[in-house]
């Protein structure tokens, strides 16, 4: 059966687009959520939108799962395959369709890199906003199903505020567009983050942002997190929108300090990393503040950038940090939660309180400006039981992001890790609204099934819209 | 059956809530779009969600269609009642229920006032961004129903850029809650705009937004209409993203002066409202900037409000256009389109060739910075033929905005009066998608019928979300 569905696959794809070799099917067999692994029943290539659509035909037909994947750097496992399905990889689909600066908008293929939009366009002033830290490698496909963020999204931004339109490849194989501009429902901010289960974008149209005249970014050192909280507090409240606030943690510090050396001031409880961007004028008078308000609340070193050179260095520390706690620790697990802003000194304390009662670490490092938190939490899967334990912490962390407001996932998505903590957060009723609309575009359960979704639903009759006369008459009145 | 559904509802509601009396059920018979009339079949004033969603129920029991309503003020008929239906009026749900400033947020009901809004906070420096001309009447529920927008939405965005949560009552008579901090699918994007076809919001979360430190309201005057067009092009491809860039024409110019005095420069072709907004030394730049842009792109006079006075006098001109018009033109149709801001200079162009084709007069009004026309067809109804005329030009200019990648509302809806329109724009399977989510939500066509979509279309069987196994097998591999 498999030999069948591969030879139908490759009547509708071009040659070397349809991968059976084992050998060659592991090296997908998980995205950037390693914890979760599945070796998947067929890998095509697909190189047009056309392409795309026979395949998913195909698996209409053969009643066998798709999933979709661009690059495979999601970290919620959204792009985990199914052994028993296709898994439809977006690499070959990255042509840079058109720019057209003046309208301030590209068009482009779903496997083009995050950073390639912004290198076609640089030169001219121009740059694709959300910056998720894999940017270089991520694709915008991704992107569009997780509705990545970064560390500028504070400012800017998330993906869906940068999309202007999509034309996708429905479950059903049909292909159509969904516009910001359009008329009728906007489906295009349904779709965006629906993580593969409403379709696949085939051509994405993004908008192109002027790069800003001036961006300072500053480092300030504070002895306690606390300190740091209150800063970020006290620059919101001033009314600024820095371009980025990031905050680290002591343990994220000296983690980012062994793998980079991003001497970071010594003796630092928290730092926090702001960015500053705009017209000359403004960021001047911006930064005066922002230096203000950090001293105020307690910073004991403040550092500029004077150079691209010297803003590498601070965000360099940043940037690694999540690879950086390798360095301090066997194993960990990157968790992703948000909660409102000023809720983040309560669920840091709370992290503490995790942390002394499970004995178990966490490093902070979170998007301050946004309340978007990625606690590192680290274990030694040498000890027995260390695993589950460090497991049960990273849960706990998101049952106190509900608690306060906030929700399981900032910006990495549900996908297959987090589907488990949806009825945590929403109500059955909630959820099968959510479910009725996956219905809609789903009906047969085959669009990156087992993802967002904590329970496999049926659909009922599947539902069919046919012309005809309005079904109820006056018989009221 | 009236009188038994009538009964049913008096059940349900408080004493006075149900409207049965013909005088009185007139009142509603039409929204902001006279054009259309209907006497509602029954009309009732909920003051609770549990009450809406009561009503809802009960207009499931009976198979009768409902039809929400806020202030009546929508310009494309969303809110015409049905003679076989309930209307369900949200003007006795109006308390502010709790105002976070911390948080920036503010929960209220679905009848409270736009500018209600802002003034509960404006005293602490707070506004809410969305400002359609109707403020001081319109309901929060109808912006959201329409995704309204207003002048300023250039630089903050539409309704749905200000809406962080809501609770609803869904077509079935179930109260969900949808954030725009969910995990899942982003449905509050899909459900804000969508006119009342998926359910109706009855309590709304909104973003409080900060007070600008600085307000700068100049009025530039040209002698053509393409001068003005390329101010604004100089402008935005300066990167300066101002609060407001209104432009009027000669005609509508014509018709403020006559109709409030609003004294604009002597023989202006155009005239641009600018408005600058932010910390005080980038709006002083950007003043610098902007003044010189306009002096470069032809203006014979550029006037600055000095005082808060002398900024409302701009501001009344363009303010009061919609209603001038009605000083020079015994009748007019207020147009609503939107093209990427680019393509302005072709399609008042095209607007112009319509005007000598059909011998009739078009007063341009425009958020020109954000490409959204609002042109105002000029007839006399005691001609015969000047209305079909003037409603022919009316619809060739939708035509031109479509041609120009543009869309047939920018922000005034679909409603009644436009779902004939949406086949221009898209196709039979674009319409499908979206009335397969309408069918997910509304399955017997009950939710505001007739609305946004031409042909009323039978949504098969009801879709129903059931437990169960994961509906295939692993029966491939």
């Amino acid at each position: 059966m498999t030999e069948l569905l591969a030879g139908r696959l490759r009547e509708v794809l071009p040659d070397e687009a349809v991968i059976t070799d084992p050998v060659r099917l592991r090296t997908y067999e998980c995205d950037g959520l390693t914890y979760h692994r599945a070796t998947p029943g067929v890998v095509v290539l697909p190189e047009t939108a056309e392409q795309v659509a026979a395949v998913v035909r195909l698996c209409q037909e053969f009643r066998v799962p798709f999933v979709a994947r661009g690059s495979g750097t999601g970290l919620s496992g959204g792009a985990l395959p199914r052994s028993d399905g296709v898994l439809i990889v977006t690499s070959r689909m990255r042509r840079i369709l058109s720019v057209d600066l003046a309208a301030r908008r590209a068009v482009v293929e779903p496997g083009v890199t995050n950073l390639a939009i912004t290198e076609a366009v640089r030169d001219a002033g121009y740059y694709y906003a959300p910056d998720p830290s894999s940017q270089q490698i991520c694709s915008i496909g991704g992107n569009i199903a997780e509705n990545s963020g970064g560390a500028h999204c504070l400012k800017y931004g998330f993906t869906v505020n940068h999309v202007l339109a999509l034309e996708l490849v429905t479950p059903d194989g049909d292909i159509v567009e969904l516009s910001a501009m359009d008329a009728g429902y906007d489906l295009l901010g349904a779709f965006i983050g629906s993580e593969g289960t409403l379709g696949i974008a085939t051509k994405i149209t993004v908008r192109l942002s002027r790069a800003p005249a001036a961006v300072t970014t500053m480092l300030a050192a504070f002895t306690t997190i606390e300190g740091g909280g209150r800063a970020v507090s006290a620059i919101i409240g001033a009314g600024i929108v820095p371009a980025a606030i990031e905050m680290m943690d002591a343990l994220a510090i000296e983690a980012a300090e062994a793998a980079v050396r991003c001497e970071y001031p010594a003796g630092a409880g928290a730092v926090l990393v702001v960015e500053l961007d705009g017209p000359e004028a403004e960021v001047e008078a911006q930064f005066a503040l922002v230096d203000r308000i950090c001293r105020e609340a307690g910073a004991f070193e403040i550092r500029v950038a004077a150079s691209a050179e010297e803003r590498q260095a601070i965000w360099k520390g940043r940037k690694s940090a999540f690879a950086a706690v390798g360095r301090i620790s066997p194993a960990y697990i990157v968790q992703d939660g948000v909660v409102p802003r000023t809720a983040l000194p309560d669920v840091l304390a709370g992290i503490d309180r995790l942390q002394e009662e499970f004995g178990i670490r966490v490093a902070n490092v979170f998007h301050a400006g946004d309340g978007n938190l990625h606690p590192l939490v680290l274990f030694d899967d040498a000890v027995e039981g260390e695993g589950e334990r460090a497991e049960l912490v990273s849960g706990r962390i998101l049952d106190l992001c509900i608690e306060h407001g906030g929700s399981i996932t900032g910006e990495h998505g549900v996908g297959v890790d987090k589907a488990r903590y949806m009825p945590r957060m929403f109500t059955d009723e909630d959820l099968d609204t959510m479910q009725l609309v996956r219905c809609a575009f789903d009906p047969r359960y085959l669009s990156n099934p087992g993802k967002v979704f904590p329970t496999p639903r049926l659909c009922g009759e599947v539902p069919q819209v046919r012309k005809g006369p309005h079904p109820h008459e006056a018989e009221l009145f």
